[in-house]
């Protein structure tokens, strides 16, 4: 299996957490996404941790919207690192996705990202760094990205009326 | 089994939720109350459904503070209908509880209480109006409770300075 | 009269509750859907509530928005079982709505669904759960609705770039 | 009757309702208070509203907390001003009060007051300040309050370390 | 002068606040609406309440949005009663003008309506309510909206799929 | 008169504001503080911010609690920077106060500090940065003020189980 | 170097910061404004402070959304006053932005103004303000701005429906 | 070094992150905790970092409170997966904590935990978990942890009333 596996609740979610491919992709990790969703295929959350051990997977990562449960389920099934992705609800505007999913109870952790788009995207960066805290390429990739960020900051810092 | 299956994801719910035996007790139901933590002990969470379901339980009544995934992953297990108890949290006050258990997504449903003992009390009540809505003796237990309410606001109407 | 009532505030709120009568069609429990607005029509909240105990409705359902009085004064008005529809509220996008219908006081209970239209589709699910507890017919269309989506689920679980 | 009927949820909103009467008394408005619940009592709703209406009752108050539905279904019932005063509660801190008190649809009107002993103390002063529309003698018991005020912030303004 | 006098914070306030005063034209009280800002004429604050009270204006209605300092202001500069209307802002959807207009200290009052358009509406009929207590004429127009609204809700009962 | 002129609303705002004072007094700038409340003597907010202007009183600092108009309106008096401190509420904790002070309208500013005494001690500090702008003596104590924190924060880092 | 320096976290906050720099411009105070990121640039913190200082800049103006962290920081490495604006976020509206600007500790300070536009017109507004106190020109610049808005405000006041 | 360092914006969040340390002592992984305020210590963000680089720490763990800039910014510096934790605040209850942690930007990471003491445990449990991808003793010790979390919930799971 690839090095991160990214899971989410809906097809519905993906549009939200193909950031999340989309870094790694740029990041030289691979991953595989899957919808599994912790309502309607429940029976699936064990076997699909129990994949993900066996398959060598070292991280992953969870998106859900509204009474979001997926990632904390996934952590309560596996001892791999699970980060969490608050999807954007439509009613709530994803506070109460956010805080499904990162107040967990002490003994199961989830690490949770900013709601939406741009925590999806971390949640692909953050996994890139646990993976760079053993694999030096991947390290080097993140510097790398962090050192383009900061170029393109100061290659348009001034303003004008 | 009995008619009511209570459930908390800790024995620090138990205060809360007791409330919920007591009303049942009131009312001439039978229920049976246990731990089952939707983070600590996931594989049990279908077996407990399964167990209920033959064991005639007719409605289950689940409690769980901050990121509250017990009432939504237990009704993802079953076709009985789950009644949710948001448990009041130290830091957010049950806020985080409250989405975590109202916010379902279409196609598994919780109902949920008000937040607390009151919500907690209100989830044997309304189990009990389920169970009423087939034996006439518990809807007339619900009857006789309210009018007994209802005597006893009008006995102490009159305030003064 | 039908087995289920749904009944709302408004005409304006039928977009959000027809998602429950949808539902309660799909699973094959008669319903009968009306206008009953707590604030502009008083006068027949018992009446409805009284014609509804006579003609064997088994579940009541009420949606309504803002200062959400529907439910509840509908529960205060019958011992059958109320399930809560916050439908979703222009300026505070239905936290109103939500904290109006789930708070309710000791003794008089509301099991309340999500915001909107998912939380409609829900109550309807989870009246056909309540009567499934009795019918197996209406039991057996719930399993099979589950499974529906469970392959729904499966049939699409696979994501790329 | 009096001139101001002051209506609660609950016995125990008294220690709060019970500003409204002390503002009340100080301004020389007649008042009378009572326990009336819209969930427990709600046959009471109607009756109490026309007693009142019949008793020459100029002005309505109203608290309550949680669902707080009794000012709203007051206003419902009549056509005298009804102003609603959101009692603290326990675990949402008389968020939710609020808002289901002050979020009325178009059609049926309550007058909110801030939340706790503030606002139940401004709903006296308020319903004074209605009466007083009429009749001098109270415009001029408000305007020695407002004087008093004044006054009394004047004499201990300067703070020192 | 007129019955009401409608204030509000700016001329984009008005498109929320003709509903005051359409509902007053309704039930045919007479008002007057204009811009006052408390923070862009604050000198104005008190000349605009001597006028209205030298004017024999009964009740002042007053509408702002954010930080909705009019209402209250307004009502510290005069004995009549001030109705406040909470408009709806851009960022936070008019929790913040509601919390700026309600939660008044004790000892000025502001009896606060819904956030938006339908409390504008409200405030209009309050007013009236509030004039209908020592004018029957005004009191039977607001019986008989009443009944308008009653009718139009039961002429539209019914709903189908 | 003093460089930095301390306004509250209340004698109770006191325990709160002094925080800003002393923060002044450690940094050597001269201080005043005086209860004027925007709601119980709303005739001194003009005079007050004359007699300040005449005064050569540098920046305005201004705490108040719940609907907090305090900071808004002497903003709206005077031409001097105000700095606003929301003295945290009995039941919305300074939420309320949050957003009455820093929602100001385009055209009138209020320079918002954090809720409570944190925030009170920064109005102190950010009263001493503006003075400092112009006065070194004053730039040199905030300059040494940040260095004995630091100072403080490095002797005692290490932390042991 | 301009007496104001306006600083944002992301190009794409230049439609809301440059409300600051046009209100800076109306009142004739020199404004420079650039791009530093507190977490894309955080090396640049420190020395844009430090160029700060040394080009008599007096005021800091800095505006950035979400996990808003550029004031406080721009704070914490300089002693000149500096002026947070919470531009508006995507998914919580600037309620983010806001906290994580206002709630500072003691010991470092910022000046927080209203989420979005408005907010960044009155930290220019703010910023002049302060310059005001010992340059009487823009101190006039700002008075004349208050009584032309005043102006506005009469020659429009009348509404009609 | 040690394999996780632990910072802190205040000695008094120590007892509050002393729970990330315990988890961490239990699970067999060695930590090093030191206070560095971002606010108070600016200049040392990027050092610490440096150094846990240089000295093979494998994730940073920080708290803070309020307006918490401490674990964002640390992970401006570093490569390292850094993961927060919201420490309860006074006023807002950890609220402001949360949203100034989690909602960082697209391009800088923070992994973040539960508000409070749970949080911080679970923050030196998914460092752990982190550690346990390449170390099988360290994935051991956090499987044995879940079984006897398990144990404890099932050998306590009866209750009476």
């Amino acid at each position: 299996m690839a090095s991160v596996l990214i899971l989410m609740g809906s097809q519905s979610d993906w549009p939200t957490m193909r950031n999340a491919a989309s870094m790694l992709e740029d990041l030289g990790v691979s991953w595989e996404a899957r919808v599994v969703s912790a309502h309607r295929t429940p029976d699936l959350l064990e076997a699909s941790m129990r994949e993900a051990e066996q398959g060598d997977v070292r991280v992953v990562i969870a998106g859900a919207g509204g009474a979001a449960h997926l990632p904390g389920m996934l952590a309560a099934f596996t001892h791999l690192p699970v980060f969490g992705v608050p999807v954007q609800s439509r009613t709530l505007k994803g506070l109460d996705s956010l805080l499904s999913i990162v107040q967990m109870p002490k003994g199961v952790a989830v690490g949770t990202l900013a709601i939406g788009e741009a925590g999806a995207a971390n949640a692909g960066l953050l996994a890139a760094q646990v993976i760079g805290t053993t694999e030096a390429s991947v390290a080097d990739a993140v510097k790398q990205f962090r050192a383009q960020q900061r170029d393109k900051v100061m290659q348009n810092s001034n303003l004008e009326l």
